[in-house]
């Protein structure tokens, strides 16, 4: 099994920790590994290190080197823009052809945490041997709340059991609900949240480029002929639309199957996030490199920069210091943090960025 | 007239700004000048420089001189150790004696807020006009709200018009009321704040250290001789009695006035105070020393320390950045801050006290 890390991202939902030069997976935001560090080390027990390809921008590909000792070199693939998902999972899917073309190739992502390790690899090794048969299988993540920020996806008919995983035909792909579809969707049991983790064999994933995203597929070429000959890839890669793989190539292929999945994943997409995946005092308090004094505080999270952070009468309130910038959050309103950063960015005030 | 300025304390009820080598009225929390020199500036009009004494411990003596250049360098009265307030009253009432026997002197406190300083200075000249007559007066202030962390003054019979002020003379001092004490203080319209600031001729208060604090007022002599003699007095005043003014004395005097002000006092005796007398924004927050982003926030004050604080969400919330520690409280829970400040204290951590 080969595995690509998507690693391209600067989120700006966990700012300011999360910045464009320093984005959240290579921050070590929940235990002492940063998320990339943790998402590596999550599959090596079942993918070498050799076959472990990281797509990234490049300014981030020198942070990922030093982060991943003994990664080798070629397996960083660096994007020169952002083109979305699709391209990059392309690119490096070209690569890993040249290495074994009939391998199997898990698609992760960098900023994702999974509390259930080993259940994550079973559900790998069930995934592949699904692909094995032609598919491609995206793990479905068994919703425990009518969350509205996941795209959902709906079971078909079971496919069977593989590797003691009930594995079902994808029948549709959905957007992100309503609250009122979303509840629906939890109560019916034949809804997953749509995680972006993805497993296809090499062969599979390529024929469907080459049917779904044909103009795409004959730049991939390009792009293959010109590394072949030592050549830069850039542009070409210009000239490619951007594309996610879940719209070019996932709701338009024939074969798709979900392996359901019950394994504590969270895509750390706010510090709201944070604060539930991380351990609690019995106060429901998070503090993360702080030495956190709690009066009378409940629910809340202290992301610091080293300092004493002391509070007196709060309740669920999300607290990042990070040096040049201090936030002070409502824990229910920290989709709201983009505001600020739309603010910072209507100011040119990129060194907060 | 002579004025002396208190300003020995070492507040903790604003940490982590107000430090033991910093303390509040050293600082600026309610403009550019720091508490100290608004005191001073708030009195030059009616009272020169050089009749400006300072009664301060030793340790702030220096940064006093810094903030008020000029000031002679025997007007800074330095307490060998705390006392309370009678004692440092005392000396420097023994001091100004050697300058103008038949002096009037007002007692202020270095780290008072006053919004109307011309009708300050005005009852100022009022009471100096009551004390002629021998009495100790006082400024009472009108209460605006049923106040249960202040000593309250009743008033008693009138003595007459002063400068256009209606003087009373005090027909008891009572302790910090409970709430419904206080609500009918302040209904009845015959209780006033107990300010701490008093006038009185340096005859009069003299007599009065000789009538109820003869052990001190023989210390106090003593003291006069060794400064004749340009001696130290630490030996004498260890063995002084620590004692406040208003138990020591002003409780127990026959001849004591109250001058009723309304003058936008505030003894910033908190962060919620700081707050208070702070102009707002639409949304009643309040940023100092601090860029202030506040995205659904109300009521909140900021105390920066140069760096941006974006807030989401907040109701009611003080944040104090002071560099090397946070604080975030709730503005009703700013009496807790002092709970920090134990902690701290329990922990033997001094850097931060």
């Amino acid at each position: 099994m080969f595995a690509l890390i998507l690693a391209g991202g600067a989120g700006t939902r966990l700012w300011p920790r999360s910045r464009a030069a320093l984005p959240k997976q290579l921050l070590a935001l929940t235990g002492g590994d940063t998320m990339m560090q943790a998402t590596v080390k999550r599959v090596l027990p079942i993918v070498p290190l050799e076959h472990i390809f990281i797509a990234t921008n490049r300014e981030y590909a020198p942070l990922i080197r030093a982060q991943i000792p003994g990664i080798p070199a070629e397996n960083i693939v660096e994007e020169p823009s952002g083109k979305n998902t699709a391209p990059c999972i392309g690119l490096a899917a070209a690569r890993m052809r040249q290495l074994d073309p009939n391998a199997v190739m898990a698609s992760l992502h960098a900023d994702h945490f999974i509390a259930d390790e080993e259940g994550f690899r079973q559900a790998l090794l069930a995934a592949a041997e699904v692909a094995q048969e032609g598919y491609l299988v995206t793990l479905g993540i068994t919703p425990d709340k009518p969350e509205t920020g996941y795209g959902y996806i709906k079971r078909g008919a079971e496919l069977g059991d593989y590797n003691r995983h009930t594995v079902y035909e994808v029948s549709q792909f959905l957007e992100k609900p309503d609250l009122a579809t979303a509840e629906r969707f939890v109560a019916s049991g034949e809804y997953y949240w749509n995680s972006g983790i993805f497993i296809w064999q090499l062969s599979t994933l390529l024929d469907c480029f080459r049917q779904y995203m044909p103009e795409f597929y004959e730049q991939l070429g390009q792009m293959e002929q010109a590394m072949a000959a030592g050549q830069a890839i850039d542009a070409i890669w210009q000239q490619i639309q951007g594309e996610s793989i879940d719209v070019g190539v996932m709701e338009k292929a024939a074969k798709v199957a979900v392996a359901p999945v019950n394994i504590g994943w969270n895509d750390v997409g706010s510090w709201a996030a944070i604060h539930e995946i991380n351990q609690k005092d019995e106060n429901g308090n998070v503090a993360l490199e702080a030495e956190h004094l709690a009066i009378g505080t409940t629910g809340t999270l202290v992301q610091g920069n080293g300092r004493l952070i002391a509070t007196i009468g709060l309740e669920d309130v999300v607290i990042v210091d990070s040096g040049d910038a201090l936030l002070v959050c409502a824990r229910d309103k920290v989709q709201d943090i983009k505001k600020v950063v739309e603010w910072l960015k209507a100011q040119g005030r990129n060194e907060l960025l």
